[in-house]
């Protein structure tokens, strides 16, 4: 008899957005005449930089000659892409990283999905509360947690990221073995200090522990003191695996590029306390369940480094910069407490109530749509997440809006 | 301490391309003058049809203005293929399948690759030999499998596809509950009847096991007689997943773009012996784990159901086609017994010797590279893979050499 995989009925069915849209279409029903704004999810609504869009044209027009046409390419990613990324975003920060230890793939969704398998079933797990679901869940498809009891799922280390700690959560009292870590943070906006996540590595190095850092949000920093990769802070290269993504850089949400870094010297250890390169292993996985990216969006992305692509993606996150900061004078002019939107897409606001009530007011009174923070977790009630993806303008006219409703 | 997944440190290294690489760079170091022609690799080598060209530039441009941009599309894939397929793919073909139970993805090695996670680890897995290797390493790596002794893995049942039986394998003695079929065959080129087919699809009925079948080949189906899709057999539906890819079919495997087929009424077992939709199950992976194939991807193979499209994928296929002619014909002439290529495009060569043996016969004597079907399994020793996926004339030459050299 053919049986399932049980562990995946203990995932909890996310209503999260589902509610959302029902609540959004019952107001519009009893609303007809009101343009309702949506400033709820994170998927960006640019174009594609222009510099990608002709790569890609051109690679694309590649793929209609004999001559120059492309069929399978390496599954790691060409070498173009690689030697691009590791030269710009590793390289020109000072952080020693190789092209052959870039792993490109066709989202970060799928790799921080996937990297789980690596590892035995008996680690000890931490992730951030609120959390973007995916670390979550997949750990949960593969068995690495017990049942879902009062909102969290036993035997994960949930690391609270609360207004106390200003969003970047403290190291586990007890010792864990897998940690996940999002900065510029999703939901919360929040980034993390160089010192800040040196006592993480540090953290790692001590306990034999690995690191997985998600930097989907890198191209938003601007705070000249922060981090841009893990592998600025010394000896992440043995216990760290970070996550990058052309999602939000460069408008490919609907594109599909992205790439994991695994340093050769980053291991973990076998049952008899030897130590296990997780680059071999992750290659291993990559070459027997992946294909590689399609080869004209790998040239697409390669146009992200070029100087016209430089500028273009510059721009792209400078505009989304620009509402995240309307987004940010607005809240403060009404007296929420809130935190992000200087180097993140996102500002993550407390609303002094429930995140639901938090929601529908909003809604109701000014017709703009948010994410509740307790879509993200635990910590995340009382709080909404409001995204700075969406035109100057009607994000302008939602604060308006928001400020003539509430104020 | 971060401990890895042990079952990775049984898999097998592969030595199967990189030896094939190192005898024919000797050759060709001791033989500079010989122009060396490889029919070794399963690659296309023809371009994207015009068709596939055009749909594809049109969507780079949408992506290039704010209107017509399209961020996060469906993770299943867009309606617009979803439709295509079910209409051309299914529904022609009197196989009630709906645009619903179509799951778009970057690639049939990926989804042969992942499916498995859906099941629980003590089920028996039947696997023919010789076999496209994704079956059976994922399993590995899942923990479905003991060592490796002897150049099988223990706990696998293995379906041998022989001569004897006309390389469709015999239905297993020994109950199983999972079940991989690929056909038209790689490596083989063999093919199924509908009768034989029906047996497969009635044995999973009568034994509640699941068959998981793998048609990437089926644009290659000439003889009128043979199923295109396993929902042509009844009950299909209730046993089935099927793969697709438009990898062969529309030269895509630098593209990437294929999709799986999970009936609505197709189900496992949870431990109580209820039924549970696999569909579901799926679509929570999928939502999971993946986002969707790049937009302009899916337009891409959208244009493969359009009336240029199918001409031209025809003519694709027809193509190699024409080149699986001369090597049966060549081979025929040779004197050996072989078995495929009119359905495919690989011919199965049984030379007689030792696959490696033969390998080096073939490009000592005529520079011609083959793949030795040893790397296949252990029932492809004896036996060569030749493809039909190279021009006209290099094969014309390719087959030329092999008559002048060996007759």
């Amino acid at each position: 008899m053919i049986t399932i995989n049980e562990h995946y009925l203990k995932l909890q069915a996310s209503y999260l957005f589902s509610d959302i849209a029902k609540r959004v279409a019952a107001f519009q029903e009893q609303n007809p005449e009101i343009e309702i704004i949506k400033l709820g999810i994170g998927d960006v609504t640019r174009p594609l930089p222009r510099a990608c869009i002709d790569a890609f044209h051109k690679a694309v027009e590649e793929m209609a000659s004999e001559a120059s046409f492309r069929g399978y390419g390496p599954e790691q990613g060409y070498a173009f892409l690689r030697e691009a990324i590791a030269a710009n975003d590793f390289q020109a920060r000072g952080a020693d990283i190789q092209a052959d230890e870039i792993f490109v793939s066709d989202g970060a969704k799928c790799d921080t999905g996937n990297i789980q398998e690596l590892f035995s079933q008996d680690i000890k797990i931490a992730i951030p509360d609120p959390v973007y679901p995916v670390y979550l869940d997949t750990n949960v498809m593969a068995g690495r947690t017990g049942a879902y009891v009062d909102g969290r799922y036993q035997g994960i280390v949930y690391l609270d990221s609360t207004k106390e700690n200003n969003f970047v959560p403290a190291l586990p009292r007890e010792k864990v073995d897998l940690i996940y870590l999002c900065f510029p943070n999703n939901p919360t906006g929040s980034t993390i200090s160089t010192a800040e996540l040196k006592t993480w590595v540090d953290y790692a190095r001590e306990h034999q522990a690995l690191i997985l850092f998600d930097a989907a949000y890198e191209i938003f920093i601007r705070d000249q003191s922060l981090p841009h990769t893990i592998y600025e802070i010394e000896g992440a290269k043995e216990v760290a695996i970070e996550f990058r993504s052309y999602s939000k850089s460069a408008g490919f949400t609907g594109t599909r590029c992205a790439y994991t870094v695994i340093p050769k010297e980053c291991t973990a250890y076998d049952r008899n306390g030897g130590r296990q390169p997780l680059h071999s292993l992750w290659n291993r996985r990559h070459c027997t369940k992946f294909n590689g990216v399609s080869y004209p969006v790998q040239r697409a992305a390669e146009a992200v480094y070029s100087e016209e692509g430089k500028t273009q993606t510059r721009e792209l996150a400078d505009y989304y910069l620009h509402n995240a900061a309307s987004v940010r004078r607005a809240m403060q002019d009404l007296g929420f407490f809130f935190v992000g939107g200087e180097n993140s897409p996102y500002v993550w606001i407390n609303g002094g109530r429930d995140s639901w009530d938090f929601f529908d007011m909003l809604l109701n009174k000014a017709g703009v749509v948010c994410t509740p923070g307790a879509g993200f977790g635990r910590c995340g009630n009382g709080y909404i997440r409001i995204s700075a993806f969406n035109s100057h303008e009607k994000v302008e006219k939602a604060m308006k809006r928001l400020k003539d409703a509430l104020s």
